[in-house]
């Protein structure tokens, strides 16, 4: 398999990207495309013992950060490392694409400008794994579409239905639709018409579901707007994080506290490792016509690594081929 | 002051409801007026002593349940104490009414039955009062209306700018807009358009938020369609009951963790404080043509006196008539 890297993707480019890279040639035997400034990617490579993996880098001369407006960077960065990344792999150089930089970019380079959706797709969705307790859910969409129309939902679900069967090897997995409560008559309007639409797509539908079920296991996945799921996945982050820098502060607060807190330091690890975010690595972009996996821009080398991981169980799930059967 | 408590609103009606009323009459010193099954209410009301308050119950024949059906509550149970205790206040005998009972019913039976909206609001608004570290957000709306127009979220903002200032004494509240980002071109179109008109409203605007800044204390009044409200509450709600049954988990897995845990319990209790919903008792609907304050069904006595003082401090911030003058 060959997997494209975006080596350029993330905050600290190319240090955890390239890093990534080379974990990622060495456990699975891939070959990694590494697309960037070559100079610097060489530079790092260097830091690592490359023998015997197959690394290739191609050169990209422009980045495109964190800071660039999606709507302009595919016209304004056609020599962007997501650019020529992409070209690649819809040119068939390469099987998969990764990059943990700027989403909204990664977004509108590879629907306008490269890949393109797959014939018959409403609107492309950006999904999250959220990975807890062990338990790994798909959400989608988180963002592309902030407003949506029933049938695109009802083609989110279908799709983000392959991925959690094909790339997260969940057999028969079950699709629910947030709502505002599960009684009759709740639910938008949009919510309402995705409900009478979701059935006729195939996928295991089993109706509207809170909050409460997508973070304790009861979906596989988890249909919404781009819109709420923005909402979802940044209270979810916002309030963990509030959560914690609490606990830090009051284990701080006294003695007892403090030992109390070292005592416990493992079991806190314990309990991070079970909703880290970097355990899924990247996140799928479904609906275009190629495998794209983006990752967190503070993404670490390990982080990288299972981007790549989830790219390649994609590639090996045919996840775009079983999309546009899906379709008929 | 007199305010009127529906003494069968909690899943353990009347027991907390009684115990919070005698509990706020001592402390407020106001006229606490409970409606529902007398007999029961002056049993409750045997356990304590009462001497010197001032309470008063009036018979209710008929009890809403949590699984009452809002659209068939309000015809189909006409002497339920909800129904009851709001026509006390529409007819002047309360000026305030409370309830820990079924939200939906509630909300049917006071826009449409007994108080009905204040005259040239659009809808009214249930509200969320977020108690965190010290400082309190209000969020509308939280559910009542899962499809919003511009227009009524621009009154959302009027409504709860005025309960921020006048109940909660925060003064010149900063009033957001929840959206997925706060770049330029970001936000659904019901969010571009909101924002557009709320400047207009008067209050001060200070534009789109994500959850961290809700969650942060960067708001006062955070703005939001009903069905986005109800995500963002229940995720949040569901995503902190998950950390913390995973912490507990973890802090018994083994003996060094167990004697940790033991240690850092009064930073935990401090943690909990200071999240802890019952501080905040209840929340406004707001928009409806007198004071309600709802509570949480499984409020207990403390949790009822303090939305019994969340009532009395919606009365004497006169939060109606502002409500009334806003819209001039």
């Amino acid at each position: 398999m060959r997997i494209v890297l975006d080596a350029m993707g993330s905050d600290d480019n190319p240090v955890p990207d390239v890093e990534g890279a080379v974990l990622a040639a060495r456990e699975y035997g891939d070959t990694i495309i590494l697309v960037g400034d070559q100079a610097k990617i060489r530079v790092e490579l260097t830091k690592y013992d490359t023998q015997g993996l197959s690394l290739e880098v191609v050169h990209a001369a422009q980045v495109v950060t964190m800071t660039d407006k999606p709507s302009q960077v595919g016209r304004g960065k056609p020599e962007s490392s997501m650019h020529i990344g992409m070209n690649l792999v819809k040119n068939g150089e390469g099987d998969a694409f990764v990059t943990a930089g700027n989403t909204g970019a990664a977004l509108s380079i590879a629907i306008l400008h490269t890949m393109k959706r797959i014939r018959g797709i409403h609107r492309p969705a950006l999904s999250a794994l959220l990975y807890i307790r062990g338990e790994s859910v798909i959400l989608t969409d988180m963002g592309a579409n902030a407003d949506c129309k029933p049938e695109w939902l009802a083609q989110f679900g279908m799709m983000g239905s392959i991925y959690a069967e094909r790339a997260l090897k969940k057999p028969n997995p079950r699709v629910g639709l947030l709502s505002n409560g599960e009684e009759e008559g709740k639910g938008s309007q949009l919510v309402q018409s995705a409900a009478e639409l979701l059935p006729a797509t195939g996928v295991n539908f089993i109706g509207n579901v809170e909050p409460k079920e997508v973070l304790t296991g009861g979906v596989d996945v988890a249909v919404m707007d781009g819109f709420s799921g923005n909402v979802f996945l940044k209270t979810m982050e916002a309030f963990g994080s509030v959560l914690f820098d609490m606990i830090r502060e009051e284990l701080y607060a006294d003695l007892r506290s403090k030992v109390g807190g070292l005592l416990a330091r493992p079991a806190f690890h314990r309990v991070y490792k079970q909703i880290d975010p970097f355990e899924t690595g990247g996140v799928p972009l479904l609906g275009v016509d190629g495998v794209v996996i983006i990752g967190h821009g503070r993404s670490n080398a390990v982080a990288i690594k299972n981007a790549i991981r989830q790219a390649r169980n994609a590639v090996s799930g045919q996840i775009v081929g079983a999309i546009r059967e899906g379709l008929n």
